[in-house]
């Protein structure tokens, strides 16, 4: 049998698909699965952009432009300028969701053996993204007991080598919820400048903030021009993971003009996903308002009743839709898989993303979950029931 | 300013792209021109995929399955069988469009500085969806004065070296609109068992075929098992480029299994366009019919057209919808840039490929262009008309 690459071994398998399997079979048993493990919001799509592909009127569904249709980019320069970010329809890339922005930005900065530094815990994917491109990452450590807070700029700085082509965040944070100050990202941003390295930032959680924080952009500073790369999506904003559109967004030119070159590739991002997209923008600001409110209740549940289940900690997410729970076990992995084979309470079970996954260190995270809040306040309340139920009973 | 990588500098622009600052200005000069370079066709799309859009009755536009949605791949099965394919949902994988096909395949096969062997002159971004995954294309040379049939075996087995991992085919070919016979096929199939390598099929164009020959898939026979690899997309067969729906069949589970971890990094493929496609499974057979029978006569009309060219040579596709034209000029690059820049005949010119872009060989080609049929028989008559005007003015 001919042989897939050496890669493709190599390829970390997501934290959840790990799981999944298990998640099957315990449904096959007749035992209901709470996901408190998935990034996929629960709210309805606005009704706008589902309703601008019913009434869609093409004849043809031609290539589009690599770039992604101009009236779309457009609209999203004006969607942005709400937020001081000022920027050009040519600085724009339409992509097919975040991911594609991620691959596209992979081949774009880095050769083989190349750098990228991350603070973890990150997004999981941003591993297997790496993966494919042959690229390495190169881990700071975050603390829980710091709420995530990024590491000392110092300690970003050891790390620095001359194959550091990158670094790259998530603001607001996902898995952390931490939500980056204005300080930090500008540390940030003359970093790059110093060492002549793009500054990467996944904004895909910029309207998920609780309370005051403001959310400062990558973009929001001209200086760092040739610097910035911002990523972006509607799946998150707008509930329309299914669409799979986003956008990579910077003004550099030769790093624009190499983007075009593998988009060209690809030919063109989805049309009729763009037409979702460039119609969801004109959402009423009170959806996002809804739903950020609607998040932060559960969170609040969702902490509280944490809490109260001996010998667990949880975090204080400032944003995103995620919490970090480090619970009282030694391989919260082994706790995960626990709770789909063996266990469930009153036909009841918990799914969770053992936390490991999100690290690019070995070790680290090893005793943490991420727990998403994208189920209502009275799953998530009986979902901590469950896992203190299981909790004892995987240590009895 | 950070540096791109040395990747982004090496790839390919592609012979479209090079050209296509040129007929902007062009355009803007008032001057029409007529693309005979362009692989998209003109048909209107079945009414029954854009209806099947209009009338969906989505609420949630959640994330789907990684290998894309089940009904889909099912009903794909379907339409597979009644060519004789048989083959399950678990053996087929939704893309977004071939391209993020050929790019998975990539790197599910290929290590760094692994090779794929491809008979020349092929779909010229397969020269860059190589490049990215850092793969060497082995080209091997088809000659235009045999109608670009598959080269002999026995030269294809001296490119054969440890690093080869795949051979490639496109089936009928773009660019040169050849059918691969049933000995053809089975000679490369037994070659691939032979060598323990991927036998990778490009089949996008199966139904356009002219006259009686008929078309071989690579997974007609079963013995290939392990080794077979088809891609398939409905961009062509049913005018939907823009809704970027593709697909890669395998029967071997552990191409397939390494194709959902990489899958999984992008999610899903796009939701909407998943429902145009499968909708578009249930146009009548009289739509391909028709559009196969105006494109056999536009070939038709463009071959007698172009003979009556001195010096023009021009081949006889037996399916796809390109033909590939020997013009009496030493660099046909230049010509068709000079076709943009310099010339105009009654207010219009012509935009052609130069098929330089669709061979590895440096050299190879040179006198050549590709001839795409997605124009109307008339336009594509008045297009010959200014190429012979064309090709006196640039000789004089």
């Amino acid at each position: 049998m001919p042989k897939v690459s050496k890669k493709s071994h190599q390829l970390p398998l997501s934290p959840i698909r790990k799981l999944s399997g298990h998640a099957e079979v315990t449904k096959s048993k007749g035992i209901k699965v709470l996901h408190l493990n998935i990034g996929q919001p629960d709210m309805a799509a606005p009704r706008i952009a589902l309703d601008a592909v019913e009434n869609h009127t093409l004849e043809l569904l031609p290539y589009g432009p690599t770039q992604g249709s101009l009236s779309f980019r457009s609209k999203l320069c004006s969607y942005y300028s709400t937020y001081g970010i000022h920027i050009l329809p040519e600085e724009i890339m339409i992509t097919t969701g975040a991911s594609e922005a991620f691959s596209l930005c992979m081949n774009v900065i880095f050769d083989v053996k190349d750098e990228i530094i991350v603070p973890e815990p990150f997004y999981a994917n941003y591993n297997g993204f790496a993966a494919v491109s042959n690229v390495s990452v190169i881990p700071v450590v975050s603390h829980f007991h710091h709420q995530f807070k990024l590491p000392s700029i110092s300690e970003i700085k050891t790390k620095i080598t001359p194959k550091t082509r990158a670094i790259l965040i998530c603001n607001p944070s996902n898995p952390t919820g931490y939500v980056y100050s204005k300080h930090e990202i500008e540390q940030l941003g003359n970093l790059a400048v110093e060492h002549d390295i793009f500054l990467l930032v996944d904004e895909v959680y910029r309207e998920f903030i609780f309370g005051d924080k403001t959310h400062y952009s990558v973009l929001a500073n001209p200086d760092w021009k040739a610097h910035a790369v911002m990523i972006d999506s509607v799946s998150k904003r707008y509930s329309l993971c299914g669409a799979r559109i986003g956008c990579i967004v910077s003004r550099n030119r030769e790093f624009m003009n190499a983007l075009i070159k593998y988009g060209d590739l690809r030919l063109s991002p989805p049309t009729l996903a763009q037409i979702a997209a460039e119609a969801a923008l004109d959402t009423p600001e009170q959806y996002i308002q809804e739903a950020v409110a609607e998040y932060a209740k559960r969170k609040d549940t969702l902490i509280h009743a944490m809490e109260k289940i001996p010998g667990v900690q949880i975090s204080r997410p400032v944003g995103a839709f995620f919490c970090i729970a480090k619970l009282p076990v030694t391989n919260a992995e082994d706790f995960c898989r626990f709770l789909l084979t063996d266990f469930e309470y009153q036909g009841e079970t918990v799914m969770l993303a053992p936390a490991c996954g999100f690290y690019a260190t070995p070790g680290q995270g090893v005793d943490e979950v991420r727990v998403s809040l994208t189920l209502n306040s009275r799953t998530l309340g009986r979902a901590a029931v469950i896992i203190q139920k299981a909790l004892w009973a995987y240590q009895n």
